[in-house]
């Protein structure tokens, strides 16, 4: 049902998450052992760390793995429900392996998560002694995926087998360590791998579902051109042509391309740090980590809502998983919430900002993401002062400069207003914690004004770097088109004034019919094959209708006449009403 | 798999729509030959409007009805692929007959849209000659629904078929109507009443995921109390403490209840209406129609956005469809598009406040809805005297009174600044349809104030007449939130100062202090049980992780062992490796 689906079945797992972690955690003895069997597929491995009650505090894991110096292995235990592996793809029914974190406790005493691998399932692929495996059930979409349960009662797997690259348990019972902390620019950059790769991900979704609106608009007619009309085969509007839709379809544009500019640039700096000092690289590695923390929150989010936007864009056709929007939406919406929820993704950054206002009060020098910041210690520094002087005319706000300036300003005073707060609590004496959390909403709002200034730069810097010049003003078009949405859509209050915000929507409105002659080639110009977008909406031949059309003849439904259930209901008609035909 | 289908079957589009059209559109001796059989489910019936090509535009449907008179038949076809009847529930494989929406052609001249009963499949279930009946093919959600397709190509039906309540076509093919247009009393409480089914679900609705997300919120342990704690087995929060997670439920509760009192308003004054002079009552249905299209489109849509928030409040569970919340989603979403998409549903009230405003300026006196037009048509009327006084403390904003003033203020300049663009681009001589699309974006930022305005009015009216006391202090207490969420949510560029927003995030903080005792009672108090809630998350027990553990038991994949598809993974598998036990 869900052609679109991203785990595409059980080797995503194994390769997206079991290998990687292999290859990362290993020693090279494990490697030299694992390795081969891992890549040719001959055993199917699964990343098993959330449990029941434990996905974002993986700290508070339950899962327990303690050592039998006697026999030389590892004892592991789910001794409560909560402790039980919840949610691992391809736990569920394919995976003859897990990687199991757990608390590794040795004669009574904590040494944290550690990762273990472990095989769960024997050659007939039944579970091993001491282990209740199996599906989660249905979920909202990924359906391609065996989500899995894992409970084990006393598993024993030989010492060899905890992950040991970074620290191991001696024959003894003795942990050895060998890093001081996750501090390490290694630990960094795995992070930022899997956040960037998230990014660049919500760009690409992001763009496929704006080629199906996109099109789908351009075809689709709807209400007529004059609506004073009588005959009902009067012209008909394109819905592109709706101000509302327009709108609503070139914002995602707008988004996408945006996504996809930062997520390069995220890119680019992360490979530009793998050389270098270790030192010297890792507060820039902090901030870039932190930054796609809170990227990764945020454009999820933001994509997540953007291709149910389009999805809405398209009417009822929507709502049929032909459309391709529909299995997008069910399929993508979990990205918001694995592999880091994205509150506590912008939470983090949130936390950062915040600790960034702190040193830069104190005079350190800030890094180029958060130059607004970059004259707060100056003597009688006011932060109105960065306030963009008011626009004459509504085509000032087409100037992605004065634009620029409105982010600047915005990333600067909303921080400044949360900062405020937070260290007027901290002086007060309240717990760093508890302040925090007491701004944590405020916290988010900071964030996405860092974010969105973030992301606006990322275009204006990306754009100025193309060569072509008609693409460069299209493109100069769509970011202001970026940043004019986010003036409208987000909460200007305190920022914009009433004659402000007016003129922004005139400019948007003027903006948008500007683009208009370029909708289907800003969307080709992503360059998705049909093959790929998997619909009937939006086919790159705008046969819409003629493939609304065909697909019903693939309907599971109508593979059986009359219908699973008619007997009962036939009971209850008056077949005698039916026989006389249409004269009830 | 999707439990909380709103239409369960059939028999909700038979008796939702089929009969109720039936009732109002009949003529006498139609009801005396058809109400029996329809209420006595002798026969199953759907509503069959919109077609492929048109949905929103209902007057350009393109099937045809032709008068055959020789025969004393309607000749009904749909003769190009757009106009394939195309979405109408029970149709796909259950209904019988079908009212048919067609263009009615005498002699060749139009005579608009009309409904027409007809019998569709015959007394084995097989379609009748000249028809071609099935199943759209599966969907995002409502999955209980066989939601159909229709090609007719000459069917003919007698001419005592069409629906002959206020028009009908005598047997020399002469077109009778009796009424003068679609402006009567009757059509407009016809409308009213769909409408307000459909705030009042939206609110039911709201109230479920609520329910479940905030249950969850409550039992659901996440992150350390004392993030310094370095044992796994330190105390942790509950998830509902975290700021910005209490603000996500909380608001969402809110917004059930200002739904709820809004949805009673409605029916309330419909109610009223029922009785009374036709002419006097026009104009005011005319408002309340209006209000109800605005609040349908605007409330549907936020329902589901609160739904899917209360879904990610729960994380990775959330996208289990035995949350209660999955399903609730996916089988919600569609009532945002259907029986009126909702951004037509918000134009049309944008429309309406548009000449309301121009009225109001000529000195036609405006409804208590519209109250903040009163005094525009005075002499020198600035708008700006109405924006309240800048608050001193954030207490300020914990008042009603207060919040209410400035919903009101911002209801007025919205409407001011698009309706100065609008009626400024009709006096450049720009076509009323033109113009009314060029600012058509802004005129939904208008409707949005308009009703939160309304929204809150109707819950401050609703509390007043609460007569328990400590009731009435908490509702007060959760009208505030609403007001303050939608404060901080939406733009309010150009009318809040910086000092302000941030104090209302103060006031915000602080109330979600206050309500948080009352979690559970708040919730509790929507009565629901658990049977409807459909929830492993949220039930009344809380018992959570238990429900969850049982659940997996019933899951589909775990009824077949191994799986589906073993037999081809096995060849890749290293059955060495497997029989050879954790020691790769
Ligand atoms: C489709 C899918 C596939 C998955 N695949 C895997 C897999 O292969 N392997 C695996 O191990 N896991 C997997 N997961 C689990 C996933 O990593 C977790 O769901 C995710 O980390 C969120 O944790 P949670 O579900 O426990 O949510 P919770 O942490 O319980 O969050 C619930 C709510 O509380 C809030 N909250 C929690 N803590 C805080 C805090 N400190 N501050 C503020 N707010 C907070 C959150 O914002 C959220 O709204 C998968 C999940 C899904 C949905
Ligand atoms: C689950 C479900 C059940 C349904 N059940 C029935 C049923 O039982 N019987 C039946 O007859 N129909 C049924 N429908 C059809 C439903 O009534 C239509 O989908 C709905 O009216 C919207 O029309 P559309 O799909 O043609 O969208 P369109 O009108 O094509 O809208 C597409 C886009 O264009 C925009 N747009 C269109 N016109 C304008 C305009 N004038 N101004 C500005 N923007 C515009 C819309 O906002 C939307 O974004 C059902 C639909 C669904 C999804």
């Amino acid at each position: 049902m869900s052609s679109s689906t991203m785990n595409a079945g059980s080797m995503s797992n194994h390769f997206g998450l079991f290998l990687p972690t292999i290859l990362s955690q290993s020693n090279d003895e494990q490697l030299s052992n694992w390795l081969e069997p891992t890549f040719g597929g001959k055993i199917i491995g699964c990343y098993a760390q959330t449990e029941l009650g434990h996905g974002s505090n993986v700290r508070g894991l339950l899962t327990i793995a303690e050592f039998d110096k006697t026999t030389q292995e590892f004892v592991l235990n789910t001794p409560t429900l909560p402790s039980i592996k919840w949610w691992p793809g391809t736990l569920g029914k394919a995976a003859t392996h897990a990687i199991v974190y757990a608390q590794l406790i040795l004669d009574g005493k904590e040494h944290g998560v550690q990762a273990f691998l472990m095989q769960i399932r024997d050659e007939n692929h039944r579970p091993l002694p001491g282990i209740e495996v199996g599906d989660l059930g249905p979920k909202m979409g990924d359906h391609a995926n065996d989500t899995g349960f894992l409970r084990l009662e006393n598993v024993r797997i030989p010492r060899e087998m905890m992950l040991a690259k970074n620290q191991e348990v001696t024959p003894e019972g003795k942990f050895i360590s060998r890093t001081s902390s996750g501090n390490s620019k290694s630990h960094y950059s795995t992070m930022m791998l899997a956040r960037a790769s998230f990014i660049m991900m919500a760009g690409a979704y992001l763009a496929r579902a704006v080629t199906i609106a996109m099109r789908y608009s351009c075809v689709r007619r709807q209400g007529f051109e004059d609506t004073a009309s009588t005959s009902f085969r009067a012209p008909e509007k394109q819905i592109i042509d709706y101000q509302v839709q327009r709108y609503r379809v070139f914002k995602q544009l707008a988004i996408a391309y945006a996504f996809k500019f930062s997520s390069q640039w995220l890119s680019n700096r992360q490979a530009a740090k793998k050389g270098g000092d270790e030192k010297d690289a890792l507060q820039d590695l902090k901030e870039i980590a932190a930054t796609g923390a809170g990227l990764k929150g945020l454009c999820t989010y933001m994509t997540w809502e953007g291709i149910e936007d389009c999805r809405k864009c398209c009417g009822g056709n929507g709502y049929l998983m032909v459309s391709g929007l529909a299995p997008l939406s069910q399929d993508y919406v979990w990205q918001i919430t694995a592999e880091g929820d994205y509150i506590l993704m912008i939470l983090q950054l949130a936390k950062f900002l915040l600790s960034t206002y702190q040193d830069a009060v104190k005079g350190v020098p800030v890094s180029e993401q958060c130059d607004y910041l970059a004259d707060i210690a100056k003597p009688n520094f006011n932060s109105e002062a960065l306030r963009p002087p008011a626009a004459k005319s509504f085509r000032d706000f087409l100037d992605l400069g004065v634009l620029l300036s409105w982010y600047k300003y915005r990333a600067l005073v909303t921080l400044v207003d949360v900062a405020a707060q937070y260290t007027g609590k901290l002086s007060e004496g309240v717990p760093k914690d508890v302040a925090f959390n007491e701004c944590a909403l405020a916290g988010t709002h900071a964030v996405r004004a860092h974010c969105f200034y973030f992301l606006l730069r990322n275009f204006i810097q990306a754009i100025k770097a193309v060569a072509d010049k008609p693409v460069q003003v299209v493109l100069t078009q769509v970011a202001t088109l970026f940043g004019l949405c986010l003036m409208i859509d987000e909460n200007w209050g305190g920022c914009l004034s009433r004659a402000d915000l007016s003129m922004v929507k005139q400019a948007n409105a003027h903006i948008l019919d500007v683009l208009r002659p370029n909708a289907i080639a800003l969307v080709d110009a992503f360059d998705i094959p049909d093959r790929v977008l998997g619909t009937a909406l939006g086919n790159a031949d705008g046969n819409v209708y003629e493939a609304l059309y065909e697909s019903v003849k693939k309907a599971p439904l109508n593979q059986v006449d009359p219908y699973v259930g008619y007997d009962q209901m036939q009971k209850y008609l008056d077949l005698d009403i039916l026989k006389k035909r249409s004269k009830l």
